[in-house]
Order: structure tokens, then sequence, then C-alpha cells
């Protein structure tokens, strides 16, 4: 066993060639193994084992500085650069997160996790080298995938006229999260086809010199171009032609599926949870747009290189053909590209992760809400019961967007208010639109919903009581009910309840009538404080005597937190909720 | 004249090539005196006649749809659509808008003011007319400049991939704003030096066709190509070599100076006004931070294309040399790269309007503000007085910026304050920084200032007073001085004034200090209210006995208004502001 004898990557630098393609065995089965318990991003990592190999062999990290874009396909570096227990041991499996980190070694350079930016940062390490007159090698590691975002463009182009060492490492292997999208996949097909040689050259074309690496997992080979390029004086591609999911055959054969996933069993690849009996808000939405398409052929569904995301998985992007556009990963485009749609008279729904919508603030803004196009844009995760790492946070998205003038952001309460609004939204015929999906777990109401959302900012009465009104905000209506309940059993209290429904509005009437019989207003959202809803509520009574408490999450990059943990340190549950009103009777 | 004759463009396909060249003087002539009198983008215009002209004979507007990217080129096909008017007439020429505008004119299909979003939207047309069945033409037209940002290329990408009739014009007059930077470029040089036979290709390699015109001024040269590709089954660039400024010696000459003007002597190309006493807040900036990069080498001050901004003329550029990036229109990468130029132990600052930070929100959170990296943004022209263009507001960057966990986003009340915070934060080990430069017009202040702002949320109590306190907040300070002078003269009030300094903060400790004295808590800021500073205020207060009152602007994008009058209906006068007070006592 080589993985035992290696804390740092000095330890990687005495091996022979064929001592690191064993190495490169055992590393893949330490994945295969942890993954298979934990979960995690499977076909990134086995893809890049012998590539990071080869980097820590011919570069000296941390003097040689290597960043990882995107950074799911570091487990190997983790592995390298002193970080292996948390991977073969089994209790110290969340020691590590899963993207790279700098307070977890001195091998990462920053904390990453959405894509497209590692050719940025890295010009940025550059700058820094080239002032202080340093000859470190600096490396950046995207993928092909990673390559459709703008930034990655603003970043390589910057790169090729600063002219000095840069090695941009270039892990082709023909896949996003899905299938590749864009006209840029044409020239690394035609890259790969000629092994390098085609004339037109992206790469080239940006300024940048250029090398092909036939066999992206052939440690030999990865050493020679490596140290070919190391200490260059010009800015370099190094593309490298890996396989997705190698050397596990069910994550080689289904790449789109193997990309991330939750724990499995070894032998059949099967998932050891079935999560089939339970909803799931992708899967209803993929199925209730297939039909809404079918129905009127000038819907289009659009993604940026998440279609799992809106359930348009292969079978369904077939069946919508035209109707389905991926434009990888590209949030700035899909949003302009929506409004574009909407001027043309179709009727387009993008929908988006809330940690990702964060990349298009401006075209939601400029292309968008000042041209007041119809198109929807449906935010899943937009929860604090969703994704954890620090770099995903569905915190966001009500302070990014509900400021937006003209925009009209929706917070439905369960699944029935949820279709009932994109319905609405897609065949309406005033507004820019988003709908914030409730939570992360389907939730299902009981009470009517409205089928028509065009009078804005009316909130839903949904309890008359006195004293304490309780706006329960989206995936928060929940709370509030609870919050309710329990004002009842504990105080005898009647409280309002309301289900506000608009974000980016208030029912000043309703606000105004709540001040006749109520002393004290709480807003719940599932969500930031700062720059929220419940911000706007306590600026309306103000200038009152109603008070107001406003509930959320702090403004904080929380990380790899517990929900319920994270819920009770923001005073988010209904008994902390029911213990601070009581003091205001 | 034939100008006088064309009120649509079915008025320009009657002409010969030999008069459409005749029009183009009469049209050339008409933007020199128009633009002499009243200001405005001069340079793009200048260029772009001839290529508009032979537009608008190949093609059929409006049933063939032109999309200009940024739109500041778009003067000519004002005057050929109907509203030549705006132009020939001096009591009209604020009838029309810098900028495309649908609510002008049919012939206009977007609002747009910000860069590199041309080919994303008309990718938007181009696919509802493939939904629909149509046959017209989609035609983007971009220019050098705008390919440098991430939007453009995304929009490119995807255009590749479509493969239906698309015509990107690219108008190649070898300037951005200022001259072009990255490896693009050289690409573009070797593609005019080759009269596009180059066989290493951006546009091919991003799966388009192409098509170079040597001389982007020659009418006939434009319509024979413009001919060529129209019906074109496929997306294809043109690609026009235009001389920027064409025309006006001056312009052509000075291309950076000329790219938007104030009025001037058409003979002397000589500013009508003399603004040289003034000082100005990017001359100032762009004078200390070259004093402060002399003597310290690791300073890097960075700019997305406009460096005068910051006050980075070309002498300044020279001098700075090394320590001056400019990235192209590339706001993303432009924070990416200060956030990597601090990790590497450089000190990076930022220089950049309002309206355009917005297209960096993401790379504020993840590439910046989650690595807690120690770079500065200088935000300018974040104020209700600065441009008034609703797609070149100022009033947006409080809410976006201070909602962003771990950012320091600091509120100067005049130049000396400003002064020392941007010192202090260069220097400084522990945050990521923006600062709000105050206001449009340089104020200076008497007050002695801190040179340390380590200790955050400290806010600075000015006066104290009771019953009453104002939290004037940067450049509104001044507004909340006079609200309190004239709160002492009206009612004998003594008001506590306060600056607070942090937008992104509390000073917990002040305002509950507050409560013992005062009944009221007044907030003003130089931006939108919603999700701004203002209402986290109201937030804290909200289970109090204080009240609030928040002033700022409401949400909307606000056009071509005068300053005074929607200070006026957002209620930010002094006399109205203590009108609204004393209704509070």
């Amino acid at each position: 066993m080589y993985i035992e004898k290696i804390d740092s990557p000095a330890d990687v630098k005495i091996l022979s060639v064929e001592q690191m393609e064993i190495l490169a065995g055992e590393i893949r089965q330490a994945l295969l193994h942890k993954l298979s318990e934990h979960g995690g991003h499977i076909g990134p990592n086995l893809g890049m084992v012998e590539a990071t190999i080869a980097l820590h062999y011919v570069f000296s990290s941390p003097h040689d500085k290597i960043v990882y874009d995107v950074s799911h396909q570091s487990y190997t570096h983790k592995i390298l650069t002193g970080r292996k227990g948390a991977f073969l041991n089994a209790a110290d499996y969340d020691k590590v997160s899963g993207y790279t980190n700098p307070q977890e070694s001195e091998h990462d350079f920053f904390t990453i996790g959405h894509t497209s930016t590692s050719v940025s940062l890295a010009c940025g390490l550059v700058k820094a080298r080239d002032l202080k007159g340093g000859n470190e090698n600096i490396i950046a590691v995207i993928g092909d995938g990673s390559l459709s975002g703008g930034e990655a463009y603003e970043g390589l182009s910057n790169a090729g006229e600063n002219g000095t060492n840069m090695i941009i490492v270039v892990n082709d292997n023909e896949m996003s999260i899905a299938e590749n999208h864009g006209g840029l996949y044409q020239n690394l097909r035609l890259l790969r086809e000629t092994e390098g040689k085609a004339s037109c050259n992206f790469f080239r074309s940006l300024g940048l010199d250029y090398l092909y690496v036939k066999d992206g997992n052939d440690i030999a080979s990865l050493i020679t171009a490596f140290s070919s390029v190391k200490d260059t004086p010009r800015p370099v591609v190094v593309h490298i032609h890996t396989l997705k999911g190698k050397g596990y055959l069910p994550a080689e054969t289904h790449k789109e599926q193997w990309h991330w996933g939750m724990p499995f069993d070894l032998k059949t690849g099967n998932p050891k949870y079935d999560f089939s009996g339970e909803e799931d808000y992708s899967e209803l939405t993929g199925e209730f747009l297939l039909e809404e398409m079918k129905k009127d052929r000038s819907i289009v569904a659009i993604t940026s290189g998440t279609p799992s995301v809106m359930g348009f998985n292969p079978d369904r992007r077939m069946q919508a053909g035209k109707q389905f556009v991926d434009v990888g990963i590209a949030e700035e485009h899909a949003v302009a590209l929506a409004s574009g749609i909407a001027a043309g008279g179709g009727k387009p729904v993008y929908g988006v992760y809330s940690s990702f919508i964060q990349r298009s603030y401006d075209q939601l803004s400029q292309d968008l809400c000042i041209n007041n196009n119809l198109a929807t844009i449906v935010v899943f995760m937009g929860t604090i019961a969703g994704m954890n790492d620090e770099t995903h946070l569905g915190f966001f998205d009500i302070p990014l967007i509900c400021n937006i003038p003209n925009m009209v952001y929706l917070a439905p309460t369960c699944k029935e208010e949820y279709f009932a609004m994109l319905k609405w939204s897609i065949h309406q015929h005033e507004h820019p639109v988003a709908i914030r999906v409730p939570g992360a777990s389907v939730v299902s109401g009981n009470l009517d919903f409205d089928t028509d959302y065009s009078d804005l900012n009316r909130y839903k009465l949904v309890q008359k009581g006195e004293k304490v009104a309780i706006l329960g905000l989206g995936a928060f209506y929940g709370l509030g009910e609870s919050v309710a309940k329990l004002l009842k059993e504990e105080c005898g209290v009647e409280a309002t309840l309301i289900n506000p429904r608009y974000i980016t509005g208030l029912d000043v009437e309703m606000l105004e009538e709540l001040k006749r019989s109520h002393s004290l207003v709480v807003t719940l959202e599932d969500g930031e404080l700062d720059g929220g809803f419940g911000e706007k509520i306590a600026r309306f009574y103000g200038s009152s005597d109603v008070k107001v408490l406003n509930y959320g999450v702090r403004k904080e990059f929380a990380d790899r937190y517990i929900t319920e943990e994270l819920l009770k340190a923001n005073r988010l549950t209904d008994v902390q909720i029911v213990e601070d009103i009581r003091k205001y009777w």
C-alpha cells in the first residue's frame, strides 16, 4: 500500500511511474469506498486521480499553487496533501469539506464551490507573484463543462494578455454535469480528434499557448506534458482528455447520473436508500412543464447545465425537443435568453438553484426587469433546509431578487400553490416573475389556492385573530401555523395568520387594517434577514405603534451546519418564537 | 438633402449607393451638430453610420430584428427609423433616450445600456422565431470592446450551437472606451491583418460562420456582405473594421477622450464648459492611488474597461505600469482577480461605477467574501445625483453589497473621510472592503476623521441631542445636517446627528443608548430603500417604542429624471422631512 505512506506531496515525488499507477488504483478504491458510504462527487473525482498525482509529482505545492475550478474534483488533491484520513477512516469522513478550503490546508488557496472561477482567481495569484518577483508556477485546473461560464472566458482572455507563467489544465472529460452545450464544444471535439493539431483553436485564439495530452489518465504522458510546461514563461493550456467516472463501470457508463450521488452499493451501483416513494419538486416540475409544453409549443424550459434541477432527465429532454434549452453553465446567458424569448413572443421558464441565480443579478435587472419581459424564473432550494455548504447556501435569493424593480417574486407555501403560481406565471402577460419553490421537501397544503395572481401584493388572510399577526412566508408558512397553534394552546391567544405570497411588495391595505386590533406583527422567512421580506414590514410599521419581530437567518456564510441547529441558533423554532412573543404582551 | 426625406427604413431602400453615401455625410453632420450642443456618445456613433445605413438597406426592420449591444452606437438607427427630429431639432433633442428603447419605436426590441448583452438577447429572439416557424433575420450588433464580457461569450457559444439563422455584426473599431485588453484582441488583430483569412479564428472556434469586411465604413462593401448573409440558415459573424470617430478629426485622433462627451465647440473640439477648476472624485482618486502605489509596489489598481472612472488617464496608466490592470469590460473577472491578488499578498483596489458592480454579485459573494480576502472595491456614482438613465442608475449598490456576509461596506460623508477610509482599507489585514464614494460632486468636510476603521460598526455621534436622532448615511449626511438645523430653527429641538459610516452593520450599543432619550430615529440614504440600510435600523427598533422613519428612493427604474424632482417625489428635501418629523411629536 502506497496510499498509507502519503502524508504530503513530497511522498509522491519519490515514487516511480509504476508505483504511482498502483497509488492511483489505491486512491480510486479509497474514493469509491468512501463515496459509496458517504456520497459526494463521484465521476469528476474518479477521472482526475492520475492528473492530480502527476501535478503533485511535477510541481511543488504549496510553493507552486494549484487552483481547482468548482473544486468538486479535488478529493485526490486532498488525499495527497495530508488529508487522507478523511477518506480512509469513516469516523473522519466529515473532517474535510467537499471543496478546496484554505482553512484545511496550505495546499488550498481558495474556498471554491461555484463554477468557472479558477482561471480568474489564478490570474490574481499570477499578478501578485509578478509584482513580488516570485518564480512559482501558478496552475488552474478547469473542467470542460466549466468553460461554458463567462467568468472562465474573461479569465482566459486576461491570462492570454498577461504573458507570464501560468498553466491552465483543461480537464476534458466530454461532460458537464450533463452533456456539454455550446459552440465551444465543437472545437474541443475537433481538438480531440486532431490530437490538438487543428489550426482553429479556441485557446490559441485567446492568446494562450497550447498542448494536448491524448490520454489524460496516463500518468507517464501527464508527467511528460506537465514537465514540459513547468516554469514556462508564458500562459499555456494543457488540454488533457480524461474519462469521467474512470475505474467504476456504472460511473463510466452513466456519466450524468454518477456526477454526484448519495451512498450506493459498491457492487451493484444501486443507491443504498430508496427515495423513489418520495415526491420531489424537481420531478414534479419536469412532469408539469412537459405537459404544459405539449399543450403550448411556445413554452421553452431553460437550464444552465443542471437539467435535473427542473426534472428534465434525458427522456424528458428528448420529449421536449426544441422546447428545452441547456445553455451550459451560463446563468447570465440563461436569463438574457429568457428575456429574448419573451420579447419574441415565447414563454420561457428558467429553473435554477438559489445559489446559482446569484450569478445573474445584472441580467435579472437589466436584460429582464427593465424590459419588463414575461419570463418565469423558478428558484429551487431557496431554503435553510437545502444545501449546507458555505458555497451553496440557499439564503440569499430573497435579498438578491426582491429589491429589483418590476420583478414579481412569489413565495408559494406548498406544492399546490407552487404549481398554481407557475401556471399563472407562464401564461400571464404583465410581469417578469420569479417563484421560490417552497423548501427542500415537498409539502402538500389543504387549502384552496388562487389561480390568478395578477392583482399584485394581495396577501392571503388565512386566519383572522387579534393581538398578534403572523406573516409566514413561503416554506415558513408551516412554522407560522405551528406558532399560531402554540400561542393558542399556551396563551389562549387566537393569532392572525397570513400567507403573504408576494415577496416583492406590501399589501398596504391589509397591513393598515392589522393596526386596528394587533399590537405585534411577526414575520417568518426561510432565508437571510438582511435585505429580505421582514425588514420591509418593519419599515412599514416603523412609524406606528405596532411592534414587529423579524425571523430569518442572520447574515453569515454558515458552513456544513445541521439544519435544526441553525434554526435554533436563529430562534427559528415555534417554542422559541412563542417565548419571544410572550415578552410583548 | 436626403436626411429630411427619411421617415422609415423604406426610404433608405430606394436610394443608390451614391445617394446613401451622401446621406451618411448628412447624418454625420447632424450627429456632430447635436452632440456638440447636447453631448452624448460621439466616437461609437460616428463609426457606425455607414453600417447602419447598409443594415437598413439590406434587411427589413422591424420584420428583421436588429439588437444593438450597449446601444450607444444606435443614433443612426434612430435617425433612420422615424426619430430624426430628435437629432435635427434642438427642441426635440431629449425626445429620445441615448439607448435603444421599445417604448420609442417598433424598430427597437430591448432597452439596453449595459454591455455584452446583445447576442444573448438576440438568441432569445432566434429561439422564439424558430419555435413559431418564422423566417425573419435576427441581427446582433456588438462592438469589439463588448466582446470582452462573459455574457457576450456565453451568447456566442450558445449561438454557435443553435445552428439557425442569426447574424452577428462585430463592429471592430479597435477600441473599447479606452484601448482593448485581453488575449482575444490579438486574434482580432490577426483577423484584420489577414483580412479574415487566419485559420485560428475565435468566432469559428465557437461554431460560427465568419465573414470579414475590410472597410466597415464603405457602404458598397457592407451591402455586399450583408446581402450575402441575409437569410443564411446558419449563425454567422460579419466582422467589419470601422473607424471610431470617423469624419471628425479630434474624435478620430483621440478616441478614448471622444468616446462620450459633454457639449463642445465643433470647430476646435474644445469643451463648451470648463470644469477644470472643479474637483472630481475620479481625478482625486487617481492622484491618491498613484502616490500610494509608488510607495507600495504591491498595490494594484484594477478597472473593467473604464480607467477614467478611477482617474487613470493614459499618463497615470503609464506611470502605474504593472500596478494597473484593465481587464476589459469584465466585471466578474475584475472582482475575482482582486480576490486572487489579495490571496497572493497584493493589495488590489478595484474602481467601478455603482451601475456596473451589479454585474459581479456572485464574485463578490463567492470569490471574494467567502474567502474573506483583502480587496478594496471603490464604488463610484452610487447616488441619486449621478447618471439618470434607467440603465445606469446608482441606486442599487447598497442592497446589492450590504447583505453579503463578511463584506465591510463603508459610507464616507466627504472626500476627507473617503480618502481616510481608502487608505485604511488598502493597508488593513482583516476584511474585504467596499467604499461608496460620497455623491457625484466633491464634498469637503470640516470634521476630524478617524484613520482606523477596524473597530467595525462604530457609528460616529457628531451631535448629541434628544427626542430625534438622525442617521445621515454617506452623501446624505449633509441632508441630515440640514434637517437638524431646520428642526432647531423651526421647533427648537436639538436633534442627535449621527454619521453611521458602516452600511453593513449596526452599532448596537449606540442604537440601544438612543432609546433612553429619543422617541424617533430618522435614516437617510442616497439609494434604494428596499433592502438598504434604513430597513436594518427599522428591524432593530421594530420591537421597541422608538419610531423609525426611513428615507431613500422607492424601488423603481427611474428614467431621465431631474434629480431635484426625484428627491421631492421621495420626500427627500429637508423641508419635507421636517414636516414629516413634526407629525411624530
